[in-house]
């Protein structure tokens, strides 16, 4: 047992931390009143402030890009991968990194570790074609672009993805897409140029090979960007969530990724990750609202003390200090287990991170707003955007009761008989 | 004992519902819409949809208008109040009416019973001159202006009113203001015409004897609102939140309300309702919060089951009735005793529902958006909407944990001598 | 609205109070120690104290007897009612008698006001045959015997009453029991003379028809106290609780109280006071708890501060201020419905309060432990035996998740088709 | 990052789970009647039965034995350790172990690794000169005699040990104690033969200084234990927790371990480890607590449906494995912490796992009798014996609110200046 990262690790994390504290964190305050200005004066907040390009390129002549990248995949794309190796990172190597990272809403970005575009690079590595690769990977690997991910839709509960109602008909040698999807984070911004699109291909086929993943270049007649979502009030510019419909989308039938029929393969191998990148991030923005806490909970003189010394106010810190704690170890063992096991052998610790991790930030990050009084629930603060953020989360990505589900079968599925008997009724 | 309302009580909730479902109900989607269209555009988002007037007139020619009016304040004014017979109604017969408006974000405003316009005509009309009456009274109480109290203040933690900054300064026959206030409710209105304004006048006087309330006009020179503020992203139009800067504001020493130095006392009779109506408005927002969580769980279907016959879900909205049942009991108590033993007698209850009614509805609607997925999250209901406005409450007038220690100073009082011992370590 | 208890209410609620802190309170320590001696010399502990029957004398002598007898049964048995006029309380005015009851752990039986009794007293009132009321009602409402209701089993899931194996058999003009029930009160003790004992007549009627309750004298053979349990170790002497078998007990048809197949029947009429009974004690133990709580924190002395003034401690008392407040209302309005539309019409209520009061109850009481540290746990404060019969009412009468299920079915009643189509999947 | 145990940690733990399940579980049924048949008969509850010497032998012949025994102690003792080449194990690798030992309430104890035993042979083998440990330590160490630790007071609230009223006072080349002490654990043995005990020496010394630590025979004249105590009804024979009164206790002074005024110094780093240990137990109790749950969820059977099918079950289920794993990694890693930076280091992670794993234990326990119904109160499962082992834990060495203070004690340190201030007002 050794809790202690590895070299590498500790080293590409302190290397964020300082990037974030000392590129990232002054170029948030400029980009969000830019923003903040054009949607005053009735301009497109959307486009990228030109500092992202700016900070992209600095980090990654630094060697902190790609980092998301996992072990394994050391083919042509390795020279690409921040470590000097050219060596992918774990899972439990990347922790500490994507934590650091998630302590700014745009690091992600920055670094080219946000989310969907890892998830996207990381399919595309997996399932994609030389073609595919070369004309939407390489561009990704290297921040030209971004992309989204299509799943999710208004008509019906999304928690159940065989509920999908969007199709992807194969007529010859194309592929017709039709259909709403909406949370499709990052369909804001004019650089986003592709998606992942999921629907059903065969609705005869057996519950899990209905459906396909295709690749849906973002100019392709059809394609809309109807309106762009807010989630608690915040739009999270540049990348932001949408709705899109897509209406008779002819594609060739080569931009089905993998073949038809296999998107549910696919999205599990695309989503137990990216769980766990969320919940890591996670684990950097509440450790930093736990930080605002602490200064303005010292800072801060009321009745005489800091706030710090009212009430039960201490305690709430603590209790801060260990929800963080065990939230953090228990993100780090998933990710262990995901390196050592595999997808299938940590799906229950992958669910339990996925409902605990954005509940405790949450309630961190209420703790600080509470003591932050007003200003906590304004935006001179990072915390009501925290929140939104980790709020999201309890339903982004599988909303919290669909993975107690998963954690409760996996439990009682040693229950032998009794189970059996338990999940026929 | 006895928990009927009274039949008059019974009648104007019954009418304000009426009025909210299909008069209301249909103008918000509308005024919404607008205010969106307008950001876009770049263009004011401030100045109210002519449909809120419209409203109003309506409103009052049912006779809902100035319900809030207090029974006991049978002078003058009296011809003005909703109520038929002339006679303001007790707090526990305005409480269902409360709820009722407080189902939707802009019904207070249309029948004339929003906060901080509320609190103020009832400082005016318990301690205001002829001439203040005349002036900003009659106005307010017709609904042709509005206004806004200026207490809370960004540079200190404002849970202590104590710590306040802001100074009315007594020159001659002149009261000098100079400070900085915010979350001043109103002031994004350009109706918005009069504050109520919050300072010290003599810092050498008895703690609480230091402060003054100052009628300060919005035109007057040296009144600046900086910016409008957003809680957890809304920004709450046609009223708004604001940052507003006072400097050198020079007025005749006549606008200070019932004299120098009397400003804690004033503001404790005016906090008193006003926190016992935001928790009767708050039940009603929860209420509705429930109604839509009922709708989604029997409406959507995922796993081949309604939602309400998944998991946990039963049981939340179950839980959802009982906290809200309690909470309206709590309030409806706390009212009653207002009523029945005035400010001083009822201190323990006020707190006790500023605690919890907000904490409630925090959670009902949590559990609200939690059901409606992503849209939950979004403003396609009026859920994070409604999120924030219950958060805010949590802060607002008072932060829960300021509540608490009034609560327990009350409840600790008896216990003697220890007490005694307690209160001075 | 409002909220004052009755003038009888009142009156008798304070002499109770007085008569537990004068009377109970001291002879509880000397029946507790008794209690404790007999246990540790091998004594049979179950045989009552000598001065239970004591203060049963005086408390009669002074019309504090029976107060639990319902408004509505005038008969001839009303001149045994604790009420001067003979007539029954109703529930609302009960209730503040029965809280001050519940303050202590002998003052119901002191009262002639405990469970089972009341609830077994009321259906041989309400069904009872002339013959039964004068062989078992009569010394019931004497206080001459102790009763027991033989109803929950070991051997399955009784918060699912169909699934009760024990059995009723009608054989010529005979019935014949035969079962195991446990959890049956009162049996501890020497004076409990009979039982109203729930089985199954005729498994082939419809669901609700297929049982029958009878009633049983304890000294009939084939009746036989297996053994005395206890509840979070606590054996509650002198009432307890305890399983009995019952095996080929032959009685007369004329036992079956309302002829077979009534016993659901009887038993929803039952319940429902006796829930609403025990939260209204359950109010007073909590309040107990919260009292010496608050002596304990004014009291003790740590880090050279009363316990009240260290951490969280003053906002945990308020809390529980605010949850006793808001759960005595929610058991005042349960009751008033009761009173004013019946069983039928206050189902949802009276499953909310039996989810939310011992809930309530065991975390007042058990906030009360941790501010008394080891005492708190152990026997020297009556918080340990406190907790243990408050966490038993979230099991005893029906589960927290039965009532939640019967809440949340009424909740969604009315949303109409959607329900229907929840409740058949 | 690594996850795994040693080698030698899984080896052990495999051993004392196989000898727990097939040993020591069979055995406490047993042990667990004869002393309800003792009670009845009015016997001496407290000698331990002789199953209890017979599988120390055999768990002692197995090398399963001391095995709490920390690394770093090599001396001439090492022999006596479990691990085969006389070597102690690490925290992180006694995690595990302990763990398995906690399913079991008699298993620490056959194992001779229960408190305080474990902790008192800690403080003789670091601070005991040779006589010492050749008269105490030895037998300790064969399990020969059993002691205690006498800290606790009842008059004082002891969670500030600086109230401690309890005299050591040096009188020549005597000490003489006086005082009496509570919630001294193992007292109600006969094997337990000696107790150290903790008083004030020197009340003008700094202090941290005023109090030493003297190792008291109990069969010394003075010493008297009073009574035993229950802890929420339970007594936990044959350990037992015992108030003892001390009256002129007259020994000679080299019975004070290190020296007069070191005893918050040996405290200190007697109760570290200490409180890691409760906790590794408790994660193996709550554990046990799962499975039973999960059995009687899938064998039970209400409304049709296995209980894992009701409401919210499966959920709960979920939850407290979430619960579980988390606090198991917060132990691991706290150990690891104590293992690698020492007691100093780790301060704030013993304390975090003190006040997270008995509440996370309460929590899971209270689940599961919940699950069990009237049977999970009750002692035919060990549920009610666990909920007050682990409720007793949350006030046993430090209760939950001192721990939280010495968190926000580290955590705010870093916040320099403002923390100076805030610590000193």
């Amino acid at each position: 047992m050794d809790f202690s990262p590895s070299a590498r690790s500790v080293d590409l994390a302190s290397r964020v931390r300082a990037f974030v504290d000392t590129e990232v964190a002054p170029a948030e305050v400029v980009m969000a009143a830019d923003v903040a200005d054009r949607r005053a004066r009735g301009e497109d907040p959307w486009p990228a402030h030109p500092l992202i390009k700016e900070l992209q390129d600095k980090a990654r002549a630094q060697g902190l890009w790609n980092l998301f990248l996992p072990a394994g995949h050391e083919g042509p794309y390795a020279e690409r991968f921040g470590t000097d190796g050219g060596t992918g990172l774990t899972n439990a190597e990347y922790a500490p990194i994507a934590e650091e990272m998630g302590r700014s809403f745009s690091a992600p970005l920055i670094f080219n570790c946000n989310a969907p575009d890892t998830g996207n690079m990381e399919v595309l590595l997996k399932y994609g074609t030389d073609e595919q690769k070369a004309e939407w990977l390489e561009p990704l690997l290297d921040g030209r672009i971004r992309s989204a991910f299509l799943m999710t839709e208004p008509g019906v509960a999304s928690s159940d993805a065989t509920n999908m109602e969007a199709t992807a008909t194969i007529d010859g040698d194309e592929v017709v897409l039709n259909g709403r999807k909406w949370w499709s984070t990052g369909v804001g911004n004019p650089d986003c140029k592709v998606g992942i699109f999921m629907g059903v291909t065969d609705p005869g086929a057996s519950r899990h090979s209905r459906h396909s993943m295709v690749i849906v270049p973002f100019d392709h007649p059809g394609v809309k960007v109807e309106r762009m979502l807010s989630a608690l009030g915040h739009h999270d510019e540049p990348i932001g969530h949408g709705e899109v419909s897509l209406t008779d989308v002819r594609l060739p039938v080569t931009n089905i990724i993998a073949g038809p029929g296999r998107a549910f393969e696919i999205a599990q191998g695309r989503l137990g990750p990216g769980r766990v990148h969320h919940c890591m991030r996670l684990i950097g923005l509440a450790e930093r609202a736990l930080e605002l806490a602490c200064e303005r909970a010292t800072s801060r003189v009321a009745f005489g003390k800091p706030l710090a010394n009212l009430g039960g106010n201490r305690e709430r810190l603590a209790e801060a200090r260990i929800a963080i704690n065990q939230a953090r170890l228990h993100v780090h063992h998933a990710a262990w287990k995901l390196d050592t096991v595999g997808s299938l052998g940590s799906m229950s610790e992958v669910s339990e991170i996925k409902v605990a991790v954005p509940r405790m930030a949450c309630n961190v990050i209420d703790m600080a707003i509470q003591l932050h009084g007003g200003a906590g629930m304004s935006d001179d603060f990072p915390l009501a955007a925290a929140y939104s953020a980790a709020r999201s989360l309890r339903l982004a990505d599988g909303p919290d009761e669909v993975h107690l589900g998963v954690i409760a079968k996996i439990l009682l599925h040693p229950y032998a008989e009794a189970a059996e008997k338990a999940s026929h009724s």
